[in-house]
């Protein structure tokens, strides 16, 4: 039976490698999706991505997720901070969570110190760059 | 020439496994370390690993990972919320520090939600258990 | 003439009964809205209903309502806490609006204590279950 | 075997219909209770009445609540917002209550905001005027 | 080549001058796009607008501004206050952004004091109406 | 009869130009008058202007301008963030209050994003360098 | 027509002249009630007093001072700090009240210096010692 | 001559055995003074006990305690964490003061960390059930 | 000997009866002033008045006052809520200080209700309006 | 078999009797233990004593004291403030630990007032001196 | 050519030794400025001494004294804890500046623990008296 | 008779020279004691030194100082704004302590600004770097 694992992007990271290089790094969206599906590939997982600027798009693509994939590797940037809508999402639903963040949150402004929603997520990354996308992979397919 | 790597626990760490499974898992300390040295064996790296219960001695360590080796993993324990004089270490020394929980810190109590070490360190990676410090010993690695 | 009352679910409410049954209870969204619709029909009133996870669609859903109905049953779920433009939106509209939710807010966690949207609204009703909607549809028939 | 469930009015309702129509409305305490009893009757319900503007005596009537009661319908009014011993008596007692407020708390001062009595209350209905203490009413008759 | 500037308006915009009038002001979202547009026929500026309820959308018209606009003229409305992803989206791209609103932010309740998206534009002006976006306009063409 | 607008200038402004210019601006204080000067002349106002470093003199100098004065154009300076009983001159006085800054407050130390003067203000104008000024004088001759 | 003015006394009053001489001067509440009945002989008032430690019985004889009284001098004690309910009964009163501390409450701990009472009251005199009483009665007799 | 003191009891003690046995444990409140009388008498003191669920009247006995008791012994129950008044009461007396809490108060709620009387009081017991009566009532007969 | 005492009126205090007469009270300073020499004169003791705007002028006329006045009376405006330099004035002066405010600042905005100078005074009378000054006149004269 | 029970005493407490004896009273360390290893003997319990001012040690020794003891009587001093290892060390131990402080730590400065290592421990005593550690003495020996 | 150091006193400096010669000392401000000329002498430095009870004209001087002086030494008393203004004329002005307090500021209210303006200053030196000032001389003259 | 003093530095202090110049300056530990030692010896005082990460043996080194020193030149390094025990050890010991920062604490991150260890001390320099030491032994020897 396949494997699958849902990469859901939140807003503002279909900019990647267009917007501030220093924070964010220099791959585009693409190149890092590239680089979680070779790795996938070696595992023997199917990725399937999505990207929204839309909260609620990503409460839906939350949802839409547990019918049929294993967990969710979730970089739900700005909202991280703000959203309770998507907090409840992440614990709605019955499959597992790993929230990633290319920048490191604690070495940030203080409204980025607290994400909502890692606080109802399994575990939470950051600061490891596409690295950090990979360590999420390998944590489902792994025993934690 | 040998490639090396500080594994740092900080206090509380030496009862792993003895204490509250729920929350920290079944894994001794023995067995955490023998986990990252199987992976480090691969990986070609040297791994030394120091344990304390005394900020201060984990302060010194630091200091002296920075004169033979390539970075930290570094679990700060229950100083990571409340230490400036340990986050300033991390901040002093010359070589990356990754910081690994293996809880979510952001699902626990209020006052383990920010950590000041963190704010210091490259990365953080938290409630990922023991694979949290193989997916840290992989940055350092690979390229971040 | 008609007298219409639209009720608009908002995030993770179209997952009722498979989320976490001790707080929310064990009906179906669908459940819920047959229960008003049967309270509505005796009363005499035709029930418009509406479900998104998208805040601007539940805004949009709010504007749309002040066109036909008299008022609206609105459980804003986790936006409640964090909202500003549906507060805005429920102040912005010239009938009123009746807060509904199925747990008791005020026993939760702190976050969800305040509630920003009710702040602007005509009454709230929370911890009743499936009667908190057929009181809300009550108090908009019989005089407040 | 009777249905009883007990009425409790906290500080200042005795002067109900006297201050401040455009908040607390301009009935006056015992017409408010007429309209409960009426409804009551319909039930099939006997309500027991008590006003007290002491914080003990409305813990008292808690507590002797419970000897012959089903519930509690209480308005603790300014004691709400204050009161950590009304709360632990709402948590002791064996008995559900529901909180009710003629006016929307969330739509006053500050203050106002927080209910501690309501933190240990099944349900909390404000700004529905006499309607919510018809609302509570029913709740404890038809299943929550 | 023509000058393009955006004009994006944040939630509930669309009902100008059927909400609160004291606070608004009574033209029509229309006659204010009107009298932008006026304006820049003199300035020899093309405007380009867009409204949503919708935060992700608003996200989305920042980053399409940046493909052929010189800079946009912002009311984010009651996101400016809540909204960490609308700031990330104006600080990521690479065209200023002014931040308007009809209303003096500073004179209202104190939860809109704090305006996060104003954090990350060029400029603020608030409490100047239709005249704000005149002024944020004029800001474009001459130096600032 | 003569329209006259005052401008008044608070603590430090009388070294602008000398004083970290990538925050201010590199004009002094005399060019920015100067510029101010020559864009009423164009809408025949007459600008009376005066700067002090001391609080009360400003609250003298607003007193005074409801004279003879349309309005007032004020940067209150550092006085903005901490100045009641500057906040109470400009509530006092009987004509309106354009506050200006040169820089965008919402954008540096959390101790100057709350303008106490600006919740007593008419407009608030922040992060335009002279062309606040420029629009602030045009808010007074065309309708608001 | 006699003229009444209620003279209320709080928590703890009963002790004046044993209790912390130093903080709430040697006098004894019947010598402070004998200076307040002498002055009111000269003003052709009639004074009624009460004093109770129980906070109901407080709210009890606001309620019944406004049944005959022109007015209440009233000294909340404790209760000044913490009682909504309190606020509310002084708020709900059809006659003034003046707030009277022997003590200057802003002189001593942090929790002593907001009045939930005083922001309800007309008038609030505190470190007067018996003088502060002897004013309020003034107040009611001449114009405010 | 009788060494006499005084055992008071704050709100919904009265409920004991009765109400969240692990919190409170399983004795009833008669049973739990059986156990002080028992330990009073060996100590050759005489145990004066009183309960009440109404501040004012604890506070009178507080009063009252001093005209004859040692000292006090004194669980404020709710109270403790919201009372100015019964504090000053506790400050006001001639006598010390033992407060004593059941349950460990630094363990639970966050409201419930802060107890405003024991600020007043000579010591403060919590979490030793039973025990911290008789640990209350040493404590008064040998020397401190 | 002659008695004298300082009437010192902070900042805005001189547009008094053009400013807000709702909160302020319609007498103008001049008709206020000539109220307190009136009381003054029936008991015998010259007033020397002063006003200002300016906060450092006020911080001069209290360490003049103690070269020849009993006390002062001390109104200090908006500087009552935000200024150390004037409370240390009112601290370091040998004589004593009542502080006076014309309207209830327990009963405006949230900044008002903290007094830093009266932290300092001997006592504060506020919301009596013109009476308050006289009232703090008799407390000099007779002894507090 | 020997009842063994740990008395361990934090930072400073090594000065005892030399510092500040109001507070801390004046017997020295070495007879505070005399005192309760006369108690033990009565109690046919034996006493292992440990002081320490590093942190680190104190968790060692709570680590120790789990393998041979019943319990920990524990003095944290400054640390109980501030220290989460310290917190986590008691939680993390199998056996129950009794707080114990000399003075009465709700009298003292604010940032007393709050022991993080109390909220994990079974019960916390403080204001009895010496007597607090035969009480905590006595808890381990008869049921709490 | 002449060396020269701006010594500038901020408000209530001019009643040194008058006030409160615990906290303050007792020498006059004549001693003290005695003091630091002979130091002064010794050094080759030429001191130019200010003291104002004046926000502004501190402002004033501060600027003035980047016209000829090498640095200023600054106590700026009760406005360190408040003034915004003055710390940017602190920050504004070309030449360094050492905030010196007589008394530590660490150990006094809570309000005096944050100095703003030392938050612009090169270094602050408070509780050594005199002392404090001759250390801020000496810091000028030798390389820091 | 040797004059004595303790030079005490805390954590990471070690690393001086190696850490971020621009902050700590570039002298090493050693010419930082060197430098100090001569000035020592100059005034005829012998300068005994310790360096510690350890916090517990700062309190250890701060206890012994007093045996024989007549005061303590401190720097708690990050100790300084998180320890209570270091805080209580100042407190404790019965010679003065004067506190010494390298870097201008205020003007660096907000967790910076409070020194509790400050809060004992009789004085405090902060941003004068070796020069800071210097005028701390200045101030042991000549009257502060």
């Amino acid at each position: 039976m396949t494997k699958r694992i849902a990469l859901i992007h939140g807003p503002n990271l279909n900019l990647l490698g267009q917007r501030d290089a220093d924070t964010y790094g220099s791959s585009s969206l693409a190149e890092l999706e590239h680089a979680v599906q070779a790795h996938a590939k070696q595992l023997d997982v199917v990725i399937r991505t999505f990207q929204s600027n839309v909260e609620g798009e990503l409460i839906n693509a939350l949802h839409e997720a547990q019918e049929d994939c294993l967990g969710v590797i979730f970089n739900p940037g700005g909202y991280s901070h703000t959203s309770v809508a998507l907090r409840d999402a992440v614990d709605a639903i019955a499959i597992p969570v790993v929230e990633v963040h290319l920048s490191n949150i604690h070495a940030r402004e203080d409204f980025r110190k607290r994400s909502l929603t890692a606080e109802a997520a399994k575990a939470c990354i950051s600061g490891m760059g596409v690295q950090g996308y990979l360590a999420a992979l390998n944590a489902f397919i792994r025993p934690l």
